[in-house]
């Protein structure tokens, strides 16, 4: 991971934004930044200068982790610290991300600097590392390869697992055990195992309800693999179809395919939004895809950009994005498909394979 | 749950703050207080009333889970529905978390209200749901008591489990793995397995490491039955102590002891540290013990009361808290003992009774 470019450009950043400085907070960003992946830190910029603050719990991890950005082990709340460097630092203006700092936080980091300096010194900036966050380089995506390749072979061992009469939880039990062998650190988030009438639950995490003879079984899973996360869904069928159920798979795998077919540079992300809505509004079925078409992902699940209506954002080479509509009938079923895709110089790259053709077992 | 009773006394709190609503935005608030468990929520508690504002993905799920409040399914961001909804509502002064509302929603919140209301409108309080959750009531507790109790006997079950060789990650996977098929929704954090040297870094997750043939395990997890989580902590030994070892082991149990010994409504949570501390400072290991002696457990893993240093709260009958000094030599080893104990009218009840004495295995 190339940290020193990244300081280089989010100081650039910072500084089109009209700041001189930035503090850095949400771990994410710092982790980004930096490589500190403990859970206490503020990292300053300022100057061409870097300072890591976390306390003594991180005094080894950090400076292993945070090559080439000094580090203080602080005493003081992290935040406090850093604020009280800046100050000492004669920095007059320090940008702080608005959406990851909390109003508390604010007013600590005020109290922290003379009086004097108060009013003005913090300057709410736009997410701008969350901005640059969004385009991966190339050591991001060699890793959400990865985590996205292990997804799909969890996802294919289990249709091998899967059986009426065993529950949800069983099922989510037993593809986290395998995660974890397979050397995930965890689950990129709460393991979606929603059967029968419950498919029709768009975060239906798994419960003791048993799957059935006859029925949809979504699995929408990631793991974890050196900090960044993979995301999947697979709708598949126990039994044989019953009426209506093979029209609604197809239509939602069409839509998905044809969004996934809209990826490429410069695409307006509510184009893609709009390929695959536009497939479920011909086949009546628009009213009950209730979300988005998807997100970005990286070392959080949900990134920008956002695909959705009205997003005015354009795809660039280099994002990773999700592409997940579904179908959701109340009381009835529910499918959904989702790939990660990568937005490359000719369109997009599915990153997780899988058969996504319908699945009879 | 008694819901109702939760929504009145948190409505009493706003009023004793100052302010005649409540906007409630942190989810285990907002599950605290009505029952919502969906990741997109606004509640707002008003003049006796109560209206939970969420997404279309949790239609069934709201009204199902939020019996008593007013569910809006909002076409718009839950929290602009949320303040539209009080502005209509003729309410001129409301009263928002300051440690769980970013600058940039306070922005938004401002901006979905007429510009005369924007100054006054939203008044920060202080974390006055997380401060009603210090003291758990009997619904609380009892949930509380099975996911200890699931933690205790995932322990036990792992000391047959446990040998050198496996990898640390083996020893998360399986322990995660017998956590779900027992019920667990989740696990509380991301196992700690810190073995051998590594088990001197307090948050040492699992890793590839493999467990030494002589040396120390610490096993640090908890598990998630619905909704309130489990913390617990033991350090076993693989093998034949080697020199010094069992000495520290032996002070990190007294102080432990000693620290529970004093749990009883009244104390001030400093004294609990100190009660701890003081026996590691008798024994020359004061200054590897870089991390306060325990917290609040809940909905949350980290909530009230802190028990530090300089921490003036006092315990009170219902709360439940972790003790968990450790011992951290770097380069060395590491140990670590955790309970988690109810203050109860008399003293302290340990929730984990897995056994604290010296394991060799």
């Amino acid at each position: 991971m190339n940290f020193l470019d990244r300081k280089k450009r989010a100081a650039a950043a910072a500084k089109a934004a009209g700041v001189n400085a930035l503090l850095v907070t949400h771990l994410p960003d710092v982790r980004y930044l930096c490589g500190f992946t403990g859970s206490n830190a503020a990292l300053v910029l300022a100057g061409g200068r870097a300072v890591l603050f976390t306390d003594g719990r991180y005094t080894a991890q950090a400076k292993a982790e945070a090559r080439g950005t000094r580090v203080v082990i602080a005493k003081k709340p992290a935040l406090t610290a850093a604020c009280e460097w800046l100050e000492a630092a004669k920095v007059r203006r320090c940008g702080f991300d608005a959406e990851h700092t909390t109003v508390a936080a604010l007013d600590g980091m005020r109290k922290a600097v003379s009086g004097k300096l108060r009013r003005g010194m913090f300057q709410p900036t736009k997410p701008l590392i969350a901005a640059m966050r969004e385009v991966k380089d190339a050591d991001e995506i060699a890793r959400i390869r990865k985590a996205a390749a292990l997804g799909c072979r969890l996802f294919d061992g289990m249709l091998e697992f899967l059986e009426p009469g065993m529950t949800e939880m069983a099922v989510a039990a037993e593809l986290e055990h395998r995660a974890r062998l397979a050397g995930a650190e965890a689950m990129s988030f709460e393991t979606i195992v929603a059967s029968g009438m419950r498919s029709s639950m768009p975060h239906g995490h798994a419960t003791m309800t048993k799957l059935p003879k006859q029925g949809f079984v979504t699995l929408d899973f990631g793991v974890v693999l050196a900090g960044y996360m993979s995301d999947m869904t697979r709708t598949v069928h126990l039994g044989k179809a019953r009426a209506g159920e093979r029209e609604v798979y197809d239509a939602v795998l069409e839509a998905q395919e044809a969004a996934v077919a809209r990826v490429a540079p410069g695409v307006v992300t509510a184009e893609i939004d709009e390929a695959a809505r536009s497939i479920l509004r011909r086949a009546k079925l628009a009213r009950y895809f209730s979300h988005s078409t998807g997100h970005g992902v990286g070392l959080e699940i949900h990134e920008g950009p956002r695909l959705a209506a009205k997003q005015t954002q354009k795809l660039e080479e280099g994002m990773v994005i999700t592409i997940e509509p579904g179908v959701y009938m109340p009381g009835r079923f529910g499918v959904r498909i989702e790939d990660m895709v990568l937005v490359t110089s000719k369109g997009g790259e599915v990153l997780t394979p899988s058969v996504k053709a319908w699945i009879e077992l």
